[in-house]
Order: structure tokens, then sequence, then C-alpha cells
């Protein structure tokens, strides 16, 4: 019936049952698999409004996807009717003296890098999926990523959105403006909420001037306070110049030369705290070479990292030569979901505490995950100059109450520090528990009530965030 | 009976009625006057939250203010318990390694200047009302003012933010975290709501390292458009460090050495485009002086001014040779509200568009005042950096019909260009028609629908933003 009005309303062609439907009866991280009722794939906002009217008559649940990328279960459609925004794949436009670009929710990211980059132009969000995520997962869940530090989560990027609400209904926001206080923030509220109170379209995002030259480093630290002050001396240097600032463990290290035994290691010994660090330059003062060829932000940065190592704050540094060893650098650090992913059974934890409490909280947790499991192994790879530390376990068995009480050990440590159990994922279904245990009650009672508000029959993304 | 409730549960010396609440009977601006039931002053988070569940209970309204500096009647409260935030007026915690400052709802904005600067960092937000807006009034309406283009508007520069809900219950989400997804951002949905959702009781603000030296200028310019040229290439030459490009024109520079004409004035003679230009440094190299005793970011101004002379796209540059002569500089442009509303009658219009179509604003306006009222006088001030244009006009005569045609004159032309019809003050009261007329009816049904779910009786700020 449903699948008939869907039909009628879309044309065949834009709606998928049976065994084609196998792209989206999975996750990306093999955790989950179901099978939806159909998935739908509309070619404007039009068609995903009809689709939304008519599943909201009906009371049919409704999952929207974009790049299904997603690592916290968002996109999860038993029964369901899957919304793909994949179709929706227009940069309409961007204007490059304004900054900024008028995209749908299923442009892939990397392909919106290629565009800004043409007009000398960057859209500065970026993380290891960039490939096949699309714009619409990235608003819905609010994604960090490598260069927060320096430019903000997606959210601080988005001028404008438009979104069709559960009944259908389309609402524009597509304000190109800097200030713009008319009323509710909406964009604000949709942009994060993964898909639960409405399905974003389309968005009007900030570009930023493209740096002309980075200066990038692996650099070796002998603990994680040492490498806090290469970041707050790098960012005074360069006034606030950092781009990324990553840190990964000798275990993901191992891993990783295990895996890869092709690429090349920066250092010729394996430390236990490997930072990769990236300055961006944009003013022709950082950027233009002198009588040696050298580039004034290189010079700042090997400037530092000298005087650090003389200090022993560093233990050893390799500054790219050539955009390959940059590139090189970063395949490593974009490798962090494979690497994390490629032994199960695992405790995967997105968590978030201040800067300096980084080393506190992973202290703390090496006594409580040998407690637990005195097999388990950990496996850290952190941005760790904004806090948000993507720390996992790879527990000795698999056994669900085990991976219960390591989440629960986390989460303890973090919210004793005053951090986050949830910094850059989202919640999906992988952190319902979470939110049943920790989010402040009043705020969890809140959410519920404007869900209601917004969404009555409780179609759109049903299971997720929201504990039941 | 609400008022002895209030006092039994406050104490007598919190809640104030008669003569003694003539400071809450009026506005900033002088154009709304009015009676409420009484005012109260919590000391406490607590009290506060006593305070709404009883006038919840009973369906009072409560209009909460603080400073009561706003633009747009955001405060008017006839009949209503105004909640006065005064009291709660602690600086709770300043972590200047971790930048962010804890605050109460009832700061003074300079206080907190005033103690971020004794850490070495700034709290970059900044107005000509700062020395009595509050922290709870800035964050209520999400306010902009003079240095948006480097550091954001308001709920740029929040982290968390503890807030009471209509009833009583006491929502926490004092996140210190800059990557925190955790359900619906309800920080975002409060701040800028005028106090309809809930009352903000204190934030955690984030701090910046304080710019060591400032280049500041006056400039006048041809026109806007070479207006803009000045702010691209100032912006490439320092690397993005311009924070502040503001724009007054020529009645404004008349009309405020009419009003102080003890005060320098910048040029010999009258321009029609006036700039107030400053660029900030952080970075050790740009502030370190030569042997000439040259700062190099005055340098950079300075080249970049003298390009500009010479091309004919600068008529005249004063560049600031002291402190005292930089805050001069800053007293002309704080003095906006003032020198606007020193005629009667006005219409005051904030607007914005994207910072190249704000010429194209102003020469539509100027037919169009004209031709609805010959003899009315426009005068502008704009923080044209971000687009942003505080438009008012003087009509001839005291006519509602007339001030309410220059108005839709103005709205129809901002959205024309693609604008917003209210970018930094809020709606209150002042723009209830224009979001009748003029916003999306989707958002608008939305927004009615959060309201209704999160506050039921309609007790907080009843009237205000959404119109009835």
């Amino acid at each position: 019936m449903i699948l008939d009005d869907l039909t009628a309303a879309l044309g065949a062609d834009c709606v998928t049952t049976g065994a084609d439907m196998a792209p989206w009866c999975r996750d990306w991280t093999g955790q989950h698999a179901w099978t939806p009722l159909c998935v739908i794939r509309p070619r404007d906002t039009a068609g995903v409004s009809d689709a939304l009217r008519l599943c909201n008559a009906a009371r049919v649940p409704v999952v929207p996807v974009s790049g299904n990328t997603g690592l916290a279960g968002g996109t999860l459609g038993e029964g369901a009717v899957m919304l793909s925004l994949d179709r929706m794949n227009r940069i309409r436009e961007i204007r490059s003296d304004a900054r900024l670009a008028v995209v749908e929710a299923g442009v892939i990211l990397s392909t919106l890098h290629t565009a800004a980059e043409q007009h000398g132009l960057a859209f500065p969000m970026t993380f290891g999926a960039r490939g096949s995520c699309m714009i619409g997962g990235m608003l819905a869940t609010n994604a960090g990523g490598s260069n927060v530090l320096r430019y903000g989560n997606t959210r601080d990027l988005v001028l404008g959105i438009e979104a069709v609400l559960a009944d259908g209904r389309v609402v524009n926001l597509m304000s190109a403006l800097h200030k713009d206080n008319s009323g509710l923030n909406l964009k604000h509220l949709l942009i994060g909420s993964e898909g639960i109170l409405g399905v974003i379209t389309a968005a009007v995002l900030k570009l930023v001037p493209r740096p002309r030259a980075f200066a990038t480093a692996m650099v070796a630290a002998p603990g994680l306070p040492q490498a806090l002050r290469l970041l707050n001396r790098l960012q005074e240097a360069t006034g606030g110049a950092v781009e990324a600032f990553e840190y990964m463990d000798r275990v993901f290290m191992d891993r990783y030369a295990e895996m890869h035994p092709e690429a090349q290691e920066p250092f010729d010994t394996r430390f236990d705290v490997n930072l990769l660090v990236e300055v961006g330059a944009t003013a022709p003062r950082d950027v233009e070479s002198d009588a040696d060829g050298v580039i004034p932000v290189a010079a700042y940065l090997e400037g530092v990292l000298a005087d650090l190592l003389e200090e022993g704050a560093v233990l050893d540094a390799t500054v790219a030569q050539s955009e390959a060893q940059r590139r090189a650098f970063w395949a490593r650090r974009e490798a962090a979901a494979e690497i994390t992913m490629s032994r199960k059974p695992i405790v995967l934890c997105d968590i978030a505490v201040a800067t300096d409490r980084v080393a506190v909280f992973l202290e703390a947790m090496q006594g409580r995950l040998a407690g637990l499991d005195a097999g388990a192994v950990a496996i850290n790879v952190s941005h760790l100059g904004d806090g948000n530390v993507h720390y996992s376990a790879w527990p000795s068995r698999d056994d669900a109450g085990l991976k219960d009480a390591i989440t629960e050990a986390v989460e303890d440590e973090v919210l004793r520090l005053g951090g986050s159990f949830s910094a850059e994922h989202g919640v999906g279904v992988a952190k319902l528990n979470s939110m049943r245990r920790r989010k402040d009650p009043v705020a969890l009672a809140a959410m519920r009530a404007i869900k209601a508000a917004l969404d009555p029959n409780g179609i759109l993304n049903p299971g997720k965030v929201l504990p039941g």
C-alpha cells in the first residue's frame, strides 16, 4: 500500500526493493544488518516532501540516509522506508566572493573539497570517510574531524539549511548571512538531530581561504603534557594557525605497520606518543619563500620543534618534505577506523574531555581496563587539539556484559573529568544506554517534548538518539 | 497570592513592588513603559527555579531581564513578574589554560572583559552597551556587535549553559568541551530564544588570546565597493586578522560632531563613506617592533592604505597613534544608539545582507524613502564587514502608517537581496509584524510547536518573538 503510493508519487525508478537494497541493509562498521521495507531515492526536495507526507499519513517509519558511513548505527532501518539522499547530489552554486557554497544533501564531501579548491577556496571539514560520506549525514550528525581545532564542528560551517519535516512540510532556512536572529534557531536544532526531527535536503556552507602552504610533521613526545606544550607553543608562534594536532598511540602505530607494511615509518623506532601536526598559512608573509627556498610557516614549525627537542619535550620529529610525504602522514591517521575495527570483539568509544585531562583519563583507564579484563588491549587515536579521544578496547572475549562494563568504566572516568560520553560520532543506537544513564534528565525530557511536537507520529528515525 | 508565595520562597528582600520597580518599568529606547506586578531578584539558580515553579502553577506571566539594554522591546512586562538576574553576578571561575570563563547571567559584559584581561585573555564580544548589558541578555538575544567578523556571534562563544525551564526544572548543559554531540542541541535552541523557552542562569564562555597589539584607523573611501576592496586586501595581508570593519555615513558624522563638539574629527573635511578599521595581532612576529619602533601589524595596515590611496580607493586615512586616539575612534562608533535615537520620530532597522549588497540596498532605499516622505532623513551605521546594517530613518512626521511603510520598504529591499529583516537585535515586540509577514511560515509553525511543548502554559515572556 505505502509502496504503491510511493511508487506513484516518485516514479518506479526511485523506489528499490529486494536484493537491490543491499547497500542500505548494513552499516559501515559491520555491526548491524537489517531489512528495510524499501529504499526510496528522490531526485529533489519535492520528492522528499511527497514521500514524508505519505509515510506520515500511513504511520510508516522513515530512516534518512546519505553516505551511510556513520559509526553509531544511526541508519538501522528494519522494516522502515529508507530515504536515501544520494541522488540529490548537485552543488547548486559556489559564490567565491561571498565565500559560500550551496549544496544538496547527497554531495560527497570530497567532491565539495575539489569544487571549492577550483575557486581557490576550501571547505575545511574533513575526516577519513570524506570520499564516500555525504553532506546530509555530516549535517545530521554535526560531524567533527581533524580540523575542528581551527574551523569548528560542522555546525560552525553552516549558514543555512533546507529541511523537510515529518509531515512533508519544507522549512526554508537557506540564509547566506553571518547575522540572522529571527526567532528560535531551528537550523542548530536540526543540525546534529540525526534525522529524528526532519530531513536536511540542502545547505549553505561557509568556505574559507585555502591555505597557500602547509607545514606538516610527525612528532614523537615523551608524554601527553609535553605534547600540549608543543601545541601551545605552536599556536603562539603562528597566531593560532594550527589546523590539526592528532595523537596516535603505540598500539595504533604497531597495528598500522602490520596492516600496511608498504608504508614508510616516520621514525627509526617506535614511540608511545606520536603526533601528526599541521600548520596552515594563508597570509603572503607566511608563504613566500626566502632566498634559501624556506617557507616562513615551515620555519616557525621547525623552530618550535628545535626548541622543544632541546628541552626534551620532543623526542624525534620528521617534517614532511613533499606533498606525497604529507599525504602519507595523513593516510596513517585517516586509517583510524579501519585499524581500530580490524580486530573483534571491540568496544568503540568517542569521548571528549578538556585537552589537559586526556592524560589523566588514559592513565585511569589503564588500571580500570586491566581490572575488568587482564587480556584486553586498548588502542587510542585522538583529536588531541580539541580533547576528543577515540578510545577503543579489544576485550579478550566476546561478552556483552564485559563490553558494557568497559563502556561504563570509560563513561565514569569521562564524567568524573567533566567530559562528554559522545563527542563527534553521535548517539544513533550505539549510545542509547549512555543517554539513558548519563544525560541530564531534564535535558532528555525537553528533547522528548520537542520530538513529540515536531514528529507527533514518531515516524522519523524511530529508536535512535532518545532512549525509549 | 503569587506575591505572597514568591516572598515566602525567595525572601522579602528579593521581591520589589511599587516605586522601587522604576528601573524595570521602561526600556532603554524610551519607546516603551509598563507596570509589572512585581520585580523579583533571585540570588541563585534555585531561586529562579522556585519562582518559575510558582508562577507556572499560578499561570502568571514571567519576563526575564538582565541589563535591560535591548533595542527590540524584549522586556515589556505589563502586569508580569519581572525576573531580574542582576544579583546573579558572580564570575565563578576563569580557567586560563582551557581558555574559558564560567559566569552567571547577571555579570556585566565589561566586568568580564576586565577579568579576562587580568588573565592575559579576552572575551571578544563587545558593543556599545557593554558597561551595563549583562551576559544573560546577551545570550538570550544572541547579541552581535563589532567583532563578529573575526570571532562570530554570541552563540559561537558559548560552550555550555544552565537554564531554568518554564516549570522550574533546571537543565544543566554546562559543558566545557569543544565537541559534544549528545542528543538535540538545546544550548543553541535556548541561545537567542529571547526568554520564551527558558531563563539562562549561567554559561561557560570561550576566551581567546588577547591581541598584543592593534592597528586602528579611520578611513574615508569614495564608495562602499572601494571599502570592500580595502577589507579584502587587509584580510589577505594579515591572514584574516581584521577584528572590526565599521561604516558610518555623513549624516552620522555630522550629528556626532554636533552632539560631541569636544571630539577631535578624524579628517579635515567630511566624507560620505567613513570606516573604522581595526586589525588585531597575537603572534610575536606581528607585534615585535623593528629598529624604527614600527610594529609589523601597523606596517601591514599602513602599506595597504598607501596602496589604495594611490589607486584612488581611499580618500584619506588617520591611523591611531595612541591608545587614547584608538579609544576616541571607538567612542564615536559606539555612540551609534545615542546618536541614532537623538531625534524622534524614528524608524530603527537592524538588517543584514551579503557584504557586496550593502551598497545596492542603500541606493535602493534612497529612492524609496524619498518617495514615501520627501522630508525624511536616513542615518546609517553598519558592521560592514559582516553585512549588518543599522538603517534608521527620521521621518518628517510622527505617523504610524508612514513608519510602517518605511519598515515595509526596507524589508522588501532586504528580502529581494536575500537578506534578513532581523540581524542582531532580536525580535522582541519590535519585529512581530516582520515575523508575521516575512518569516517562512513552516519555520514559524515549528517554532510555535516547540514553544507549546516547552512552555505549555505560555508563561515565559508572552507576546514576544512569535506573533499571536
